[in-house]
């Protein structure tokens, strides 16, 4: 369960940070519920749970909830990510520029398209087969998967195999991963039925 | 909390969807719960709530909790989709092929800038200021957010005031919207941050 809770964390932070560019100093946990859409007990049980410290009763200090969420989350560290995939999706990450932002870093792109490979690319790119030897080389735990449905787990044996521990996955497919192994999902098209299904009915109401 | 609720529901399905390619007709509310991290217990309340009907006893039939949760997700109807942002994500977006598999329609594309309005689309483009235009012509309800964090927050108002629904943010912000319209955000670096923390504790066991 540990995943959805620092993911609450990731949450507040964002909220943290709205309130901030508000104008907002201090802020209760009733109302980072309210925006996050869980109980304000959730709040103080995740603030407690990750250590995160503040006066409840006068409000919790922006600016110092925000410093210890950056401590909890290893800011000083470059967290090193590979890519199976430079379709549309891999290619869009690959010139996504947020990424230096939060530490992690891109560092190599794969394909098993020679084709793909081919397009320039501001990351070294290599054929699938090349998997193990680069996260061996480079140390990497994280890997993103942006290939097609059909070849989604397959992708995902070979990241394991590699010894890659934490994935990020858009293929519309849930994967088989032994345990030790964390797979976060990212679904735009899930996302979007769940949208149509809350909007219908606040229409019928 | 009907957000949430609906999106245990599709994460139910994806994995239904794996034990039925697996080879299996019947599964149990403890196995899908084992899959998505939740409790046994959660899985029938979420079962009840939506009406899903089956034998929890003997094991629920995948392919008719399948068929059901098509039916919930009324999956008969056609739902039009507009995207503000035409740069990286929004492309990817545009070329992906897996919306008309859900019944989902990108009618249209919008940007502020010219020279993104003039790259060959697989959909039609317009500047960002024929948006209450459009949405009222096609009868949209439901908008994707594409555009850089500073311009996010301008074009959801853009969007709300056009009679937009449900949003599918990609900026990296948390968008101040009325109680009627519904958010969800995709925050591809918040979700490897997650990994990171998680797979950093696997680490330190």
């Amino acid at each position: 369960m540990i995943k959805k809770n620092i993911q609450r964390i990731i949450q507040y932070r964002m909220c943290l940070l709205k309130f901030q560019n508000l104008g907002f100093e201090k802020i209760f946990s009733y109302t980072l519920a309210q925006e996050i859409g869980v109980s304000p007990e959730q709040v103080r049980k995740d603030f407690s749970q990750f250590h995160l410290r503040g006066n409840k009763k006068a409000g919790y200090l922006i600016q110092d909830i925000l410093d210890q969420i950056n401590d909890l989350l290893h800011k000083e560290d470059i967290h090193k990510i590979i890519m199976v995939g430079l379709g549309n999706i891999g290619q869009a990450l690959i010139k996504y520029k947020g990424f230096a932002n939060r530490n992690m870093q891109l560092v190599a792109g794969f394909d098993i398209d020679p084709a793909k490979l081919k397009k320039t690319c501001r990351i070294p790119t290599f054929h699938s087969k090349e998997i193990p030897a680069v996260v061996k080389k480079e140390n990497v735990r994280l890997g993103i998967i942006a290939v097609p449905e059909a070849a989604a787990q397959e992708a995902c044996n070979t990241l394991i195999e590699a010894g890659i521990k934490g994935i990020l996955n858009f293929a519309p497919v849930m994967l088989k991963t032994p345990p030790d192994v964390v797979v976060q999902n990212i679904s735009v098209c899930g996302e979007l039925e769940a949208l149509v299904y809350v909007t219908e009915k606040d229409k019928q109401k």
